[in-house]
C-alpha cells in the first residue's frame, strides 16, 4: 500500500489529485491538509464527491482535512504532494526531509520547476529552499520517464507549459526548429486555469460570452517554457548554429471551466517536411499512453481530451505560401494533464508502476 | 427617405441589418427577400422581433419575405444590400444594374472583396461578374471612409479582415512593419461566424465545452487579409525594401455566440517603438467614432464590444526580450462591425450621412 | 434637465440605471455613490462603457463614485435612486427628507416593499425606518401606473415578484383564481440576480453546467409575492369566498447571466375558460408598450427579452386532463424589467413622462 | 461472455450505451447498426472515443456501424438494446424474436413502455407489435429490480419520466400522497434531450443564454408518468380512496448538455410528516447503489450527477404555511439513468449482475 499525503487539497489541482488516489486501491491517504478546512469532512466541504464510488470506501468517507503537520506527514507518507501557491511547498519541504530523508516528493506548485534560482526569483520572488533546487527533476512525464524512474523529487509543470512543451521539445530535441525567427505559442485556457480563488474575474456574468488575453508579455509560464525549450535546444547538440531561442507567449481566457487549447508557430530547419516532423512525433510518442498524434487539426480539440491525462496534437505545414513554416495544435485538460493527473504519471514512474496506472477518466469537481 | 432593399434578409447578417435599418425613420425598407420565407411575415419568421419597438412602426410589422424580383428591387430602391452566399450576389447585380444604373449597391458576401479576381476563383470557384469586379471598393469603413464617400459599389469585408486589417494596415501603411519574418493572426470566433446553416457543427451539445482550430492553412479569410496587406505595403512606398507580406492565420471557434477576439505577432522595422505605434494609431483613429485604443490588453475583450459596430485594439511591444516584436490585440463583434453594421457604416458615407448615424446598440438576434 | 443622485452605483442594478439615466439627454447625473470605488471614475472602474456613447458626454466621462453625503444629494438632485443592501436605504432616506422634503425617493431595495412591517422584519430583520413605511407605493408600474404617477415615494418590487405578479395579479383582481389550492410559482434566474458579490456561488466553474433550486420554502421574494396576492384578492371583493392565497415559491439558478422565467401553476374558478384569462389580459395589456402576450409557450423565452424592460406572458390551459388548471409562463430580464428598467419606468411616471420614454435597449454590464 | 448489439448506434444514448458495454472486459461487442454510417469505422466516425481507453481493446476498434441485419444478430447476441426513434423497434423486434427466442430485448424508446396500448397509439401512433406489449416490463430498475431479474424483455424508461417517477412512487406505493390536489412535475432538461437531430432548436446561437418551457400540457412523457403512477396508485390498495392521480407536467429546455432537475410539488395525506417520508426514501433507498438522499436542496444539482447512473433527491415539506405540501427535487443525468446507463443497469439484473456491474463514471460524448 503506497501511503500518500496532499498538503493544500483543497484546490481545483488538491481536490482532483485527492479524487484519483482516493479511488485506487493500491493507494492510502495518510493526510490532507487544508488551512481553510482544517477540522470539516471531505463529504461535507465537497458534497459533489458522495456521488462517486470512492466515498464508499471506509477510510475515504471519513477523511477529514487537517492543518500541516510536518511530523505526522513525515512519519505516515511514502510520498508527499504539495499543491500550494508558489514559495509556500519550498518553506515546507526541508522540514519533511530533516524527519524522513527517502520520503518522495511531488510539487505542483512553481518553486522548484526553474533550473536557473534567478529565474525563478525574477518572477516569484525571493526562494526560500534555493539549496534543494538543483535536487527536483522537472517532470514532464511524457518526456522525461526515464529520469523520473529514478527521481525523489518531481517539480511538476506547469499547465501552460505542459500543452507548449509536449509538442515542441520533440522537434527540438531532434533539431527540427529553425531559430532564427521567434516560436509563437498562442494559448486559450479554461477559468479553472485561474485557481478557485473567489475574485471578480472568475465569475460567471463577468467571463460568460467574453473572451480575453492577458499578461500579455509577462506570464510566469512564458520563462518556464523558455528555460526547457534552450535546455532542449542545447542538448541537441549542434545540429544548427543559430541564436538562443525566442519565444513568445500569450494566454488568452475562454469561458469554459476547463482545458488548454494551444497553437504554436514556428520555422522548421530547411529540409524538415511534414513528413520527417511525423516521423520525430511517431518516434517520440509512437508508444506513449497518453500522447497521441491526430491526423486533423479539428480533432484536436477539448472536447476530446476533457478529465483526462491526454495531450491530442495536430500539425501541418505551409504547403502554399511557404513549407518552413508549421502549425502545431495541442489540447489538454488543464487540470488533468496539466496538474493532477500529470503528477500521479510522474508518482506511478518514480513507484515503479506503470505509466497510467490507476488514471481515472473522470473527475466530478470543478 | 432612403429606399433600401435587403437580398437575402434572413440569414444573421441581412436579419441584423434589417433590424438597424428598420429601426431608422430616415430609411425605408422596400422589400426584403428570402427563398426559405418567402410569402412569411417577418414577425411570424422572427417572433424575438416583437420584443423590440421597432415592430411597432406600421409598415415594419407588416413586412413579409418575397422572392427576389429584379425589376421591383430595381425600381423601389436607392440601395440594395446582398447577403447571400458567395457566387450567388455577382449573379444578380448585373440584371439591377440594367434596370437601374444609378442604384447603389452593398454586399456583404465575398464576390468583389478581391482586386485579383484571379485569387478570388481559386478560393472561391468561378465568378459571374468579373467584368463588373473592378467598379467595387473594398469597404473596410474606418480605413477607406475617403473612397467610399465617392463609391457606388462597395465590397463589404468579411468578418476575420476587419478585425485584422484595422489594426495591421495603419502600422502598413505608416512603414512600421519589418516583413521579414511573418505576420502572425490568430483568431478567435464565436459560432455566429459559421452562419445560421443548420449542421452538427453548429449544435450546442458538439461546441459547448470545447475549443479548437480549423481550415489551418486554407481559410478564405486568408488571401482577403493578405491581398489587402500587399496593396497597402506597396502603396506606402519605398520605406522599406524587404520581401512581400507573409501572412499566417488560424481561425478558431470558441463557444460563445458572438465577437472575434485576434491576436496579432509582428515585427516593428528597427526605431519603430511602442510610442511611435501609439502616435500612428492615435493619428489613424484619434477622431473615430467607431475604433479606439485601449490602454490595457484585458481590456479589449469581446464583452466591450459585443453589438456593436466598434472595434477595440490593444498593442504591447516586448519590452524584455526583444523590443522589435509587437503583439495587438483586436477585438470586435462579427455580425456588428465584421458584417451588417459596417454596412450601415459604408451606406451612411456613401450617402454622406455621418458614419454613426442611426447604429443600434443592441440586436435581439441572434 | 431631471437632477438624479444613484445610491450605491457600483452594483449590477446601480450600473444599470446609472447607464440607463447618463444616456439620456434630459436628465443630468448629480451624484453617484459607492463606498467600495468612491474617488475613482465611473470609465476607470467599469471600462466596459467606453464602448458606449454615452461616455462621450462630457460631463458622464469625468462621473466619479462618491462617498454618501447626505446634505449635497438633497440639494442637488430632484429624484434619488437607492440600489443598497437590504435594511440600508432606511437609514438613509429620513435624512435626506429632513433636507430636501420634495425629493422624490425610488428605492430598489427590499426595505419599504412590505404593508406589514412585522412580515419585512421576519424575512430581514428590524426596520430602521418604520415611521416612513406607509408612505411607499409598490412600484409595479405595469400595474399600479395610475397610482405611481402621483406618488413621491416607491418602492421597486423585486425581480422574481415582478415576474410572478404581473401574470397573476391580472388574474386575481378579476376574481379568476380559485384559491382552493396553492398557487405554484417555480422561477429560473440567472447568476446575476445574486448581485455582484464575489462567492464562490457565482463563479464560473461552480455554476456553469449545473442547476439546483434554492430556499425552497424560505425565500425572501416569497412573503413579497404573498402579501400583493393578498391584497389584490382582498380588493378584487367578494366574487370568491374562498381561503386566503397559499403560494408556494422555488427558486432554481440556472447558468445564464439574466433572465427569469417564471412557470406559474393555479386553478382558475368555475366558468373561467382560457378565453376569459385572454381578455383579461387584454384588457390589462392591451395599451401596455411593455407586457405583451405571446400566443406560443416556447417564443416566452429569455432571449426575447434579454436587456430589455418587457414582460413576455404565455398561457394555456389543461384541455385535456382538467380544463380549470392553468399554465401561465413570464420571461423577463431580470436586471431590467426586474429593477433598473422599471425604475425608470417608475421614475418616468412619478415625473408626468411617458412610461417608455429613454428606455434603453441594451447595457454593456453586465 | 456477454455477447450484445446494438441496434442504432450512433444517437446519443445508442454511442453512450457502445461506449459503456464496449470498456467492459465481461461483454463483447456483437454488432453496432446505424443507417446513417453504415460501413465506417466507429472511430472514424466519432474520433472523440480515441481519447478513451476502450478503443484500445482490439476488437473495438475495428467496429463498423452496420445496417440492421436480423439473422446476424439474432444468431450473435445475448442481448439486443433498441435505440432507435419512436415504433421503430416494434418493427424489428418480432422478426429477432422469430430467429431467437431466448434473446433478451431491452428498448431505450417508447415502443414498448405503456401498459395501455391505447394511450401508446393516442401519443406516438399506431403501434406495430402490439402483440408483444404486455410481454414488456418498465424497467424503472431501482424501483423494479425484482421484477427485472426474471425478464426477457425490458422497455427502458423515458427521461424525464425517469427522474420523476423515482422520487414520486416510493411515496404513492406507500399511501403518503393527497390526490386531492394535481402532482406538479416542473423539469428543466439539457439540450442532449432533444437527442442528436441536427436543427435550429439545438443550434448553439439559438439555445445559448436562453431558457424556454415547450409541450406545456402535450409532452409524450406526460401519458407514460401518468400511468406509472395511477398503477401505483391503484396497487398500493385501500390507503387512501380519492380520486384518480391528476399529473401536471412541464418540461423546459435550459443551457447544458445534459442532465434534468424535476421539482415537484405534491401534497401529502394528513399525518405523513417531512419525517415519515424520509423513513418512506430510507426504507426504498437505503441499500441502493444509485439512489442517495440529499439532505439539502442546493446539493441536489445537476454537477453531482453527470455523467452517472445516479439519482439525487432532495425533499422539504412546509413548515411555514402549511406541513402538506411537499417539495421533491431530483437530478439525473439524463442520458446516463434518463437511458443508457439505466439500460446498462437493467442489462446487468436480467442477467444476475449487480446492478452497478461495470457503469462507467464518465462518457466522452456527447
Amino acid at each position: 500500500m503506497i501511503k500518500i499525503s496532499i498538503v493544500g487539497a483543497s484546490g481545483y489541482s488538491g481536490i482532483y489529485l485527492l479524487y484519483a488516489l482516493a479511488s485506487r486501491p493500491d493507494v492510502f491517504i495518510s493526510a490532507i491538509t487544508s488551512q481553510t478546512y482544517s477540522g470539516k469532512k471531505l463529504s461535507e466541504v465537497f458534497p459533489v464527491f458522495s456521488k462517486s464510488g470512492f466515498l464508499k470506501r471506509n477510510y475515504v468517507s471519513e477523511l477529514k482535512f487537517e492543518l500541516f503537520d510536518r511530523d505526522k506527514i513525515s512519519e505516515s507518507s511514502d510520498a508527499v504532494f504539495f499543491c500550494l501557491p508558489h514559495n509556500e511547498s519550498s518553506k515546507l519541504v526541508p522540514g519533511i526531509l530533516n524527519k524522513n530523508g527517502k520520503i518522495k516528493i511531488i510539487d505542483i506548485g512553481a518553486d522548484f520547476r526553474f533550473d536557473e534560482i534567478e529565474t525563478y526569483e525574477e518572477y516569484y520572488g525571493k526562494h526560500s529552499a534555493a539549496e534543494l533546487n538543483s535536487k527536483f527533476l522537472y517532470g514532464l512525464a511524457d518526456i522525461f520517464a526515464d529520469k523520473i524512474k529514478n527521481s525523489q523529487f518531481i517539480s511538476n509543470p506547469g499547465c501552460y507549459p505542459t500543452g507548449a512543451l509536449l509538442p515542441i521539445l520533440p522537434l527540438v530535441i531532434n533539431g527540427a526548429v529553425d531559430f532564427s525567427i521567434p516560436i509563437i505559442i498562442d494559448s486559450l485556457s479554461g477559468i479553472s486555469g485561474r485557481g478557485r480563488s473567489v475574485k471578480p474575474d472568475n465569475m460567471f456574468c463577468e467571463v460568460e460570452n467574453s473572451v480575453k488575453a492577458y499578461n500579455v508579455w509577462s506570464h510566469r509560464h512564458l520563462p518556464e517554457i523558455k528555460e526547457k525549450v534552450e535546455n532542449a535546444h542545447l542538448n541537441s547538440g549542434g545540429r544548427q548554429e543559430n541564436s538562443t531561442p525566442y519565444i513568445i507567449f500569450t494566454p488568452h481566457v475562454i469561458p469554459v471551466s476547463r482545458g488548454i487549447l494551444t497553437t504554436i508557430y514556428l520555422k522548421l530547419n530547411k529540409g524538415v517536411t511534414e513528413e520527417i516532423v511525423s516521423e520525430v512525433y511517431e518516434k517520440f510518442y509512437g508508444g506513449s499512453p497518453f500522447v497521441s498524434i491526430r491526423g486533423n487539426a479539428e480533432d484536436c480539440n477539448l472536447k476530446n481530451v476533457l478529465y483526462s491525462n491526454n495531450c491530442h496534437i495536430a500539425f501541418k505545414a505551409d504547403k502554399k505560401q511557404n513549407k518552413e513554416m508549421l502549425k502545431v495544435i495541442s489540447a489538454i485538460d488543464n487540470l488533468g494533464k496539466g496538474a493532477s493527473l500529470q503528477a500521479v504519471q510522474n508518482m506511478n514512474l518514480m513507484l515503479g508502476l506503470e505509466p497510467d496506472s490507476g488514471i481515472p477518466e473522470y473527475s466530478p469537481f470543478p
